[in-house]
């Protein structure tokens, strides 16, 4: 059974998630977190929808194991793919929180012209998870997608940003400039870590839409409907976990993180057993 | 004579006001950029106004001779001592754009119960700058001020952030609390850098206000009224320029600054000579 007290879970394949997380320790300062990295098989943006599945069932069964009283999964091509599998293994246990809706929410409230873009990995284009979450918000709006696979290898490798970083987003920006789009969706967690140069590339005239504050409040809401929600005087705390190197995990963290890091452990979820109806051992 | 094609120079005692220039390169991306950080003479919370006054006008004795055609002071301290010498100096010549009037005008707009608070060194918080301004822009406002000696200068430091700096935050932001403030100016360029930590604090129903983007649009409204603007259809250029160390310079910048960083040089701008006419020789 899931107690108020408990941690809320949020994953993502590498330190994107970390842009959500951040939004989440700042509109819920009282609530405890476990984050969790999937790094040591980051990147997902090139997995087949089945292995996402696979990965984002594993994670959310380690996960809910280890007592979590709220999942938010903070990884666009995993909610793409297994939206509807965590939905159903976990919807009716505990609240969980996705991107791909909230930044489509955002995105029919910001456009004027009905023209919107997306950045997003590949296998989350692929999906057409977008394009189904617009549609039904916004039934006007088109949606004008651009998989950019190289981005968010990039900003997870940690390196210094150069003139590479710039002319790869120039080169996927220029055809949503061409569209003649108002509205940005930042469809991978990552992307917010290079916001700026994004903004600059579109112009200041193009809002960018990203999912961390909205998912705080969706959140926020899902807590206090579900009599979840700690108690607001205390001041909760953090932890991370990740699939791979711990030291790897800190080092980038630290420089994408606001906030004191704390404590890294390493986790293999890929041996936690998953019984037939989905409940972690 | 200034150039439309001349860059914009901007200035900060360290790198608070990457901040800014941060706005400025988004909402300005055809503009050439030059930003000096007065890093051997850093901090400039604790100098005296005449200290501040000689400071701000050697600074911009020196980018104005380099050739600028506009002066960013992105530095609450040197602003709330030099604004009047700043103007009346070179407010003929050039644009003149400072940080305390843009927040305090967003503040104004901002706060529903009239209590707003301001995080600030010790010399702004002395200077009472931002009483007068907001006080021109909203009568009825009351500003509670608090002075923050320590944590401008661990932020330039460039440590890891730790739970040191979430307590010395936390202090600083508990009589604002006790006060029943619903908005908070960010009255350094500097603080933006911890906003994440900030906004923990003090919970995200007040309302933090900070200059870059009020900033960016003064400054594009006055470029665009004095015929100064470059053409819009280039990608502009940034370098920067220290009065300190250029590896410790960049190293910091690095790590701030969320585009390439670029080209630095170390200039030593206390032996440029003033002419008594202040213009520099």
């Amino acid at each position: 059974m899931t107690e108020r007290t408990d941690p809320i879970a949020v994953f993502d394949s590498g330190v994107g998630g970390l842009t959500v997380l951040h939004e989440c320790l700042v509109s819920l300062p009282h609530e405890d977190f476990v984050y969790f990295g999937d790094t040591a098989r980051f990147p997902y943006g090139d997995r087949t929808p089945e292995q996402l599945r696979s990965f984002a069932l594993e994670i959310a069964d380690h996960l809910v194991a280890r007592g979590a009283k709220a999942l938010v999964v903070a990884c666009n091509s995993a909610t793409s793919a297994a939206l509807t599998e965590l939905d159903t293994t976990y919807g009716r246990h505990l609240p969980v929180v996705t991107v791909v809706r909230p930044e489509s929410r955002l995105a029919a409230q910001t456009t004027t012209n009905n023209q919107v873009g997306l950045l997003a990995t590949s296998a989350t284009v692929a999906s057409g998870a977008y394009e189904r979450a617009l549609h039904e918000v916004a039934p006007d709006a088109r949606l004008h997608a651009v998989a950019c696979p190289a981005l968010t290898p990039l900003i997870q490798e940690g390196r210094e940003i150069d003139d590479h970083v710039v002319e790869l987003v120039d080169e996927y920006c220029a055809p949503l400039k061409a569209e003649g789009v108002d509205t940005v969706i930042l469809g991978c967690t990552h992307y917010p870590l290079v916001r700026p140069i994004i903004q600059r590339s579109l112009g200041r005239g193009i809002k960018l839409v990203s999912s961390g504050e909205a998912i705080a409040e969706d959140l926020s809401a899902r807590l206090a409907a579900g009599g979840l929600a700690n108690d607001d005087d205390r001041r909760g705390s953090y932890r991370f976990l990740c699939s791979g190197d711990t030291g790897a995990f800190a080092k980038l963290a630290t420089r994408y993180h606001q906030l004191p890091l704390g404590q890294v452990d390493q986790v293999d979820v890929a041996t936690a057993v998953r019984k037939p109806n989905g409940v972690a051992a």
